[in-house]
């Protein structure tokens, strides 16, 4: 049995405490950040809290091994004194979204290598990625989820603006959307490149930047240009593939 | 029995061959755009050449229902003499990959209303999602398909160079890249939005910039920009949604 204190009651909180309440090997309690005790009797706090609070979360706890849940913030930010870690789950969590935590990355780092195993276990009780990633790994991978999420997130945004300003449905597009996260599941980004970009066809490019606001065309012209670059140098462009 | 010439001989026109082959009510024969005899034998002629080629291949075509396959061009790019369509089917097509025509959406388009129930029959005969699309539409959808495709994939190889510079597996993006794809089928991207843009964490975004190339970098200052003005007006934002 391990003891398991989740500090936190946002998005992450809640889920891990759903995940760790169906796992028979696990104890898990919830604890208000602002509520903690002088000592908390489990063998593993997670702190899940915003990234500008961790360190004074950290600091009231005095026992046990302390980890926090971010991708951005180093290991060494816990000021605990006893055994530190960190417990990143690479997902992007919302409220009142189901998780399916068993294709989820755990990234996972310890000071002390005994403290691995521990929390290597605590992961495979709701999980089943496990990686080890030390901080500035897991930093940069932080920072690729934000192109592979955000960003990604953000052009569909701006697809469901045209859709709306024409009178298309979205719906239409969610297709296409799926597909293009499936296909780099098997092949390489690179591989999967299509459209006018990646075969120079200015003809459509001009005539796609006419159809744009000012602010959608600096967009259009940057991720344009981009595509361009990374492939001029590169003798793998497919002839023919086509959106 | 429909008859279906298909003209080309590109990714679109060899997945259009393959899947009318197996539809018991259309008989299909390829034909090289080089190669076009004076009468072809068809109700049906899908032009699936490269934009430019579509106006001269289809100067050739005497008979039957001519309709193109490209999302940028026009109807009236067309120069048969006879009747006009458009048959554009919104996937991102590559060589040698399967492809579900169940779940891709076809727009179609006649010049002649009569000719809109023979080209939602050679729809259905291979798909299930069918909608009337006019150009002006058509234009605009393609054009939102270069932001939810081919924009996104770069983004996805953004991600993987990140990855690759920094020794991390790309297998750890995947099920990411799956779940931002997943979760606007049933929410809208602005409900979707998270990451430090979305909640305006300028310490993590200072971070990031730091850990960039300069390239890098303009792409990551522009969308993080454009996230932030769309939710600038917006009483939306979801307070704790987190990357």
């Amino acid at each position: 049995m391990i003891k398991v204190s989740i500090i936190g009651n946002g998005n992450v909180a809640s889920h891990l405490i759903n995940a760790f309440t169906k796992a028979p090997e696990i104890e898990v309690e919830q604890i208000n950040s602002r509520n903690i005790k002088n000592k908390l009797h489990s063998d593993v706090s997670i702190i899940a809290v915003s990234d500008g609070a961790i360190a004074e979360v950290s600091s009231k706890i005095n026992n046990g091994l302390v980890v926090h849940t971010s991708g951005s913030v180093p290991m060494s930010e816990l000021k605990n004194n006893g055994n530190k870690g960190v417990f990143y789950l690479l997902q992007s969590f919302t409220k009142n979204s189901e998780v399916d935590f068993s294709s989820i990355p755990f990234c996972i780092e310890t000071e002390n290598k005994n403290d691995l195993q521990l929390l290597e276990t605590l992961a495979k009780s709701i999980g089943n990625k496990i990686y080890f990633i030390d901080s500035e790994q897991r930093k940069k991978i932080h920072l690729a989820a934000v192109f592979v999420n955000n960003f990604v997130n953000h052009l569909y945004d701006i697809g469901f603006d045209i859709c709306k300003d024409n009178s298309i449905p979205f719906e239409i597009l969610k297709p296409l959307i799926k597909e293009t996260a499936q296909k780099v599941q098997s092949i390489t980004p690179n591989k999967a490149q299509t459209g006018p970009a990646q075969r120079n066809d200015q003809q459509t490019i001009q005539d796609h930047l006419e159809l744009l606001n000012t602010h959608q065309q600096k967009i259009y012209t940057l991720l344009t240009n981009s595509i361009q670059s990374s492939f001029s140098n590169d003798a793998t462009i497919e002839a023919g593939n086509k959106l």
